[in-house]
């Protein structure tokens, strides 16, 4: 046995082990887990859940040709550490280092990118078709977990797949919770099923004995048929019911920690040629008492002193998120017709305090962006004031439902669109960059950015009072908020200006206000006088405060240049006599990264700019 | 009795109408549908087939205190009779008439806009949301076929019904076809559940059964449970399991063409204070032979002969779809690692003789836009060569798959987008005049617009050798073709200039290149000389026939403006010293109307346009 997990050449030398050396491998990783999050942080308990899993599969299939499908794929290191990429963790999830999620440009064995809930289904059964169509011979496993299953689009695929009999494998990984605690009908089913002991070897049993029930006459035969039938509703599948009758067949629930049974349950599978659900059993943070004891803390978590658990950098700054929690649980005593929605993201959207001073009318619904939308018109068409908290990427999910529900109907939604911009460690799949660019193209929609908490609770009280679909949307982490003005700072519906100036003026969205602040600083020591706006309102459009006295006019958003605010604006001012400069981002993925490593590499930072605006004023001199 | 439909008040007639009266009704209710769509055209199969459960939901239900959510809504004709809309039926589907779907803005009636599939249920739990926290009583129905059940927001709104035990009555009419064949393991399972005769009698006797037992001991009493348990799998909702399971209470299934039957159903799920799902069996154009034979011809139909159900107007041109077909079952045999995939629009997207030919490279996913995208990247990134073919507006469903799934791992997918621009009678919510917006901020998507038929053949040759997402978006409808120069017409991916002119140039896409050469016509009537250049590529920007001599450009696309091709292109050249106009739509939604009433109001005709250029000339001269 090796000392050190990054002695091992892996995956080949997973393949000789015995169990006991599996099993001792199972604690050197989590060590190694618990270590390196410690340091770089990132998505620890999700980790510690599928350790047996991630071994028993890389035992059982051959990968790369065999492909695993990671959902989410926040649960993806342990398969990182087995195929090669232990020794890059020091890195985990900074710029230019290793991926939280799939990534196929670091690795042949990650065969599908991840980031965004319950597309694994989906791409497994493409891959599964192709194999076919080529003839080729090859498992696909999709490993989903019960929260990802919320998610529609699992189910259109199942749907699809049980119809086609194509042989996929789904590893229904069942935690028992997604991110926030889980949701719906199909987490009871698979509750009771939880429930249902020794049901692998029922099964077993009985399947036998209807094997060796001799063969009879057609009348009698058909009886029988009816009785298999009766016995697999009664007692085969109690419970993988729901699969079994989209086309699947059920294994489990399996002991997500119990190597063996795992390995013996995969091995099965690979045997059978048509579609097979296995649904394992596991435990969030598993191994690490900190973990065990609060998943949620450490679903994704920044760097913390693995002896106590405790985060290591604190701040007494406010989140938007947090601010949203306290404005809402505030704001639902003043008026009874306010209610929350949330796509399983609770905690992190900052909704916490409103469910549980407001239960009846708090509603997380699973991992549903386009039912929490169209649910949320079907709420504001009886009356209510709804609010719908999520993250800018995910949000993309419910691009339809927010044209043709919320705003064909002109629907007093509120959307509270958190972690817009570029969001960091996350990396591509989770940055926020596209929002400006598609919600105003929808109309009857508002579009708001705030600079500081302060207004953005104003923004809020706005937003409710608009009776049309607002949308605000603010950055990951914290903002300024001062507690003294609470409740004075108001908001009208208009660009705010902060600074006159008399040879450049800037426009600046949301977060890039403090961007703007910065660059007027460093543009004083050039001689170059420069004006700020905060753009509060990118639409509907306002253009009240454009001053064509100046020269040039620079635009700053957290968002795509493509579609965004500075391309509009330069639209809706082009028969102006004026200069327009629009900082953005540009036309590519925009990956892992501190915001100040990624604006730096895109020529966002305030030296940068104020760069680019010395050379125009050189040019034009 | 009346003699005219029209003549009822309806629907407080309904009221007091005797079962014979009622029968007698849907008689006059088919002639009247008939006849009126006969000359309108518009949805008549589905329609047909809805009539006994129209009026009962009208005789059992209050609306609008009671509130009937119509799922995708192209059956809700006898509904608008039945709410006092029949006299408006001569000007259905036409440019200020009565809409082909729920409208709100029509009548107190139609409580909840809808349009694009599976949304209703999640409206139905958001008003019945409303309805408990508000504690009001009322029921909420949502009626949805068996086709949209395949969409997944359809299912994460019922996990999320099912969890919270809200009442809901969801009504699902079952004609066992959505508008291609049904799809999936939900439709299978529906089957099963159609064959099972006498399936409400016997539950009912069990039910009773099981009630009689007599109260016992604790250890007998948990033996009982678990026996009520099998018989409640292997008998009672045999079938109904799936939404049982989910957590809603099963009825069904029921003749949908039986008034009583379903009277008496639709009481039962009114007294019941739980999720309910009542199963319908309908057939789809019931009671006009000619639809009933072929319901896929009369689900969405021009105008035809009532008694021969020919269609009146024929062209011998071919469609942008047709030549889809014929160009993809020619390049499958070429290519067999071509597959194509619809989102159960096979026959309108054209792909029919690609899947006669080619069956085991063809996919109909269902009801299930998402799915088919991440679908395709599958097979995209196992190394075939799918296309996708589904309708601008419903691609919006997709709009984050699309940017995860296919662009962010830059996926070989071609995207076939059918209906782009406006599509006329169907109206708001079936307009793609989003798409050039929300495709061109998607990183690595190449978004091409052909202008004539040979255009669009040359452009899938080369989508298909891209290597990368590429959109090709086309309108509904007939286009130039020409059978000759079929195989010689090459696409390089550059813009083509169709005219130099010396005054001003038109920069057109796609099906606006036709009024682009109609403009020149009339400019040359007013000394203004205009070139024309054929705008393919949208995407990545082409400037290189950018003509700085000319002393205005104008870019038309039919498409918003916001984000559009006209915006974007003002921002490349917003450094070069030109004038721009650009032609789109504007920040509204598009009623129906066919293209040249509604290109009339908003200035878009060859006329309107010409008129700006020219008072642009005479400003400047």
């Amino acid at each position: 046995m090796k000392r050190n997990l990054l002695e091992y050449n892996f995956p080949e030398d997973l393949k000789n082990m015995s169990q006991t050396e599996l099993e001792l491998l199972t604690y050197s990783i989590r060590d190694f887990l618990i270590n390196k999050v410690s340091k770089t942080g990132g998505h620890l308990a999700s980790n510690l859940g599928v350790v047996e899993l991630t071994l028993a599969l890389h035992q059982v299939f051959n990968c790369p040709t065999d492909k695993i499908i990671w959902d989410v794929g926040h649960q993806s290191y342990v398969h990182k550490i087995l195929t090669g990429r232990g020794n890059e963790f020091d890195k985990l999830r900074q710029f230019n280092g290793l991926s939280g999620f799939p990534k196929a440009s670091e690795s042949p064995y990650d065969c599908y990118d991840t980031g965004h809930s319950s597309t694994s289904v989906s791409a497994a059964f493409g891959m599964a078709a192709a194999r076919d169509i080529k003839k080729e011979n090859h498992e696909v496993i999709a490993v989903i977990g019960d929260g990802a299953l919320t998610g529609g689009m699992a189910y259109e695929a199942m749907n699809n797949i049980g119809d086609s009999k194509t042989k996929v494998i789904m590893v229904v990984n069942d935690n028992g919770m997604s991110i926030s605690e889980n949701i719906g009908g199909i987490s009871k089913h698979l509750g009771n099923l939880r429930t249902s002991k020794g049901y692998l070897s029922a099964k077993k049993f009985i399947k036998n004995k209807i094997k060796n029930i001799p063969t009879v006459g057609e009348g009698i035969a058909k009886g029988l048929a009816e009785f298999k039938n009766d016995i697999k509703y009664s007692m085969l599948d109690k419970g993988g019911v729901i699969f079994e009758e989209l086309g699947f067949t059920y294994f489990g629930p399996i002991d997500g920690h119990n190597l063996p049974q795992l390995i013996d349950v995969f091995n099965k599978a690979k045997k059978l040629d048509e579609p097979v659900v296995v649904h394992i059993l596991t435990k969030k943070g598993k191994g690490y008492k900190n973990a065990e004891k609060n998943p949620g803390k450490f679903h994704g978590i920044s760097a913390f002193n693995p002896e106590t658990g405790e985060i290591m950098e604190k701040t007494d700054k406010l989140s938007y998120s947090a601010i949203l929690g306290a404005y809402l649980s505030r704001k639902g005593e003043e008026d009874n017709s306010i209610v929350a929605i949330t796509a399983a993201m609770c905690d992190a959207t900052g909704l916490t305090p409103f469910m549980n001073k407001f239960p009846e009318r708090f509603f997380d619904v699973g991992i549903a962006e386009e039912h929490a939308v169209s649910f949320a018109c079907g709420l504001a068409k009886s009356g209510m004031k709804p609010l719908v908290a999520i993250y800018s990427s995910f949000l993309q999910r419910s691009y339809d439902q927010l044209i043709i529900d919320a705003c064909m109907q002109n629907l007093p939604v509120v959307f509270a669109i958190d972690r817009a911009g570029v969001v960091g460690a996350d990396g591509e799949t989770h940055n926020g960059v596209f929002d400006i660019s598609y919600l105003t193209q929808m109309p009857n929609m508002t579009v708001l950015t705030p600079a500081d908490g302060n207004q953005f609770e104003a923004m809020l009280d706005y937003a409710f009072n608009l009776n049309a679909p607002c949308a605000i949307r603010y950055p990951r982490g914290t903002c300024e908020y001062n507690n003294n003005i609470m409740s004075t700072r108001t908001f009208d519906g208009k660009n705010v200006r902060i600074k006159e100036g008399e040879d450049v003026d800037i426009f600046a969205c949301g977060k890039m206000l403090d961007t703007g602040k910065q660059i007027v600083e460093i543009l004083k020591l050039n001689n170059i006088d420069c004006g700020l706006v905060d753009i509060t309102t990118v639409k509907p459009m306002d253009l009240s405060l454009f001053n064509n006295n100046v020269k040039l006019l620079v635009t700053l958003e957290d968002n795509i240049l493509i579609g965004g605010f500075g391309q509009q604006l330069t639209w809706a001012l082009k028969d102006e006599n004026i200069d327009i400069l629009t900082f953005g981002w540009g036309d590519n993925f925009i990956p892992q990264g501190t915001f100040n490593e990624l604006a730096d590499k895109e020529g966002l930072t305030p030296e940068k700019i104020s760069e680019r605006i010395c050379e125009y004023f050189e040019r034009k001199a």
